[in-house]
Order: structure tokens, then C-alpha cells, then sequence
């Protein structure tokens, strides 16, 4: 079947999306055209915007709209201290915890030397300039749980501490509402080697 | 975390995409941002070129870029048999099994009085039209085998002898390759109601 060129662009540019192979790229492109071109004129105009206005914070390299992100912009948010994710969707993953009340710096990676991703990459540069500053005083690492993000938390855990910081790892074990019997070996042997004393 | 005002105009438009919800729709939206800022602007443009240049095709409402369907505008398909699908998904399909060298026409749904989808919507008028111009033999009906689709085709076989023409419908049983043991009752049922002989 010979598809009109302009489908067949749309449904090549639908499968550049994470996750959407030939068969949903095809469900998405004739939704929108036969049923929802509106959905479709709403789409465009979307990345329009978001192409043109959305940048990265100039301290935390989160989303950020103009210049500083929501949270480098509040004053209420305790400045002494950074957490560093590997993606914006770890931001958003810690704020709905409710439970920290400190900045952020977002790597968009984590070190991976075989896929060319470095220090430059990753900003560390950056960083080091906020380490710097003498207003940071504690690095919380929250890099993945992988070997790569254990590598990128150690060696940013190196340079905290040659720069006077106290550089802290997020704490990894079994999951709340976790039975034992479901948990991975590797997660288990973490949380026996991590475990703390119950005080009263 | 309050995020930027257009990065939630992108996801929201992400989500009316069928099968997004919210959590693709963030991973799309920082894939394409963080990750992918080429393709964000080859989907934009392919988007923008696929609502200025995507029409329906003037006979089968197929999709077509100019007036008439590569399907249509071939003099080498049969003009006497049309072919009647819910959707451009089931074109792309029947093509697919390479088994069909007639022509199509394109419901764009099925008949679903209490969702407001009648005769008019799906194009009835344009098919009988057809029906109607003394080129057609036999009118085949490939709508889904829903309750709906059902009452779609014997409505539309009703319409096909009044004009004197050779309504069928596809055949319905059990899949090439299918133990009977997964066959659902209402499959098996209809296989063994539609039984054919065994010539040699």
C-alpha cells in the first residue's frame, strides 16, 4: 500500500517518540488526522511553544520557562543543599515526596564513557561552581541504583568532599509495602548490609 | 513542582494521543526536550505539512494526498468490487494480505446511534453514490465483527441488493495457525456455523 509521503513522514516522525513502534506510530497518525485534528493543530502549537520557550534553569539545568527554575527562584528552599538527579523526571519523582526542601542539579545523563558521556556532558563544570560557591553545605546523591549511576555518585562524591562538602548517597533497600519474598537479591543484600539500629 | 506553563501545554497535548497517559506523556515530552530537540522539530513539521496536505480521498475517503487515492487512480484495480472497512487501518490490512485487487470505501466508524454516529458520518450517501453509478458488481463487507460493525454491514447489504448488487461479508472462524483450545466460544461457534465442504 502506497501511503501518501506526508503520512509516511508524520508516522516516521511519531516513532522517533520513546516507546511508539510502527503499530501505535500508525493508531496515533490516523487519530489524529481522521478523528482529532484539533488534537492534532493543539500538538503543533504545543512544541511550538515548548521548542521555542523551554530552556534549562541556569543553575540546576531543570525545565525552566525564563532563566531559573521554580525551585532556584524560591527563596523558601533550603540553598545549602543540592540534590543531584540524572533527569528532570527524578525532580518532579522527589517533589511529589514532599520531603525535600532543598535545590537541585540535573546531570541529563550519567557518566558513560562507552556512549561518550562525560564530565562535560553531564555539567559537572557547572556543579563545581556551586560547590564553590560557600553556600552549599551537604551533596545528596541520587543518581540511579545501576553500576553507572554508583560510578557517577562516587565520583561526584569525591570531589564534594575535596571541596569540604558532606556528600551523601539516598538510601537503598527494600520498598515500603515491599514483601521480602518479591525483592531482588541484589536490593535484599543492600538493605542486610545497610541496616540501621532501632532506638525507642 | 510547579512546572513550566508550556512544558504542561505539551503534555497535555501529548495526551490526547490514543494510549498516552500521563506518565508516557512525560517521558515523551523529556525525551523530545532533554534528548531529542531534532525530532521535536521533525514531528512539528511533519505534523504541520500532515494537516495542510492530508485529505480524504474523493471516492473511498482512504487518505490521499491529492483528490484521488493511489487505490482509486489505478487503473489496474477492480472497479467492480468495492470493499467497505471501518478505518484506514483495515485498508493498510487488507493490502497487507495482498489477497484484494478491487477497490475500497472507507466508513470512518461504524453505526453507533447513542455516540451520534448515523449514516451521515460515515458517508453513505457517497457510497450509494457508487452503488448507484452502474460500475459495481459486489459490495464486500469487511466492518469489524462487533455487534456494531454487524448491524453496520447487514444495514449496508440491505442497501447493496436494493440496487441489485452482490452483498458478502468476510468470512469469520477460527485464525490460520489457532488451536482450537484459545479460540473464544463465540469465534468457535460462528466456525462451526459457517462450515464449508470438503471437495477434492
Amino acid at each position: 500500500m502506497k501511503l501518501p509521503l506526508r503520512l509516511l513522514q508524520l508516522l516516521q516522525a511519531l516513532r522517533r517518540l520513546p516507546g511508539v513502534g510502527p503499530k501505535t506510530a500508525q493508531r496515533m497518525a490516523f487519530h489524529l488526522l481522521a478523528r482529532d485534528p484539533e488534537g492534532a493543530q493543539a500538538l503543533l502549537r504545543a512544541l511550538e511553544g515548548a521548542l521555542e520557550g523551554i530552556g534549562r534553569c541556569g543553575n540546576c539545568r531543570m525545565f525552566a520557562e525564563n532563566g531559573l527554575c521554580p525551585v532556584c527562584s524560591s527563596e523558601a528552599r533550603d540553598a545549602a543543599t543540592i540534590c543531584v538527579v540524572e533527569s528532570p523526571s527524578d525532580v518532579i519523582a522527589v517533589e511529589e515526596s514532599a520531603s525535600y526542601r532543598g535545590r537541585y542539579f540535573v546531570l541529563h545523563g550519567r557518566l558513560s564513557p562507552l556512549d561518550g558521556v562525560g564530565p562535560t556532558e553531564l555539567g559537572f563544570d557547572q556543579l563545581i561552581e556551586r560547590f564553590t560557591s560557600g553556600r552549599i553545605r551537604e551533596v545528596i546523591l541520587a543518581t540511579s541504583a545501576t553500576v553507572e549511576g554508583e560510578a557517577t555518585a562516587s565520583y561526584l562524591a569525591g570531589i564534594a568532599r575535596e571541596h569540604g562538602l558532606r556528600a551523601t548517597r539516598i538510601a537503598h533497600g527494600v520498598p515500603i509495602g515491599g514483601e521480602l519474598e518479591y525483592v531482588d537479591a541484589g536490593t535484599l543484600s543492600k538493605a542486610i548490609a545497610g541496616r540501621v539500629s532501632i532506638e525507642d
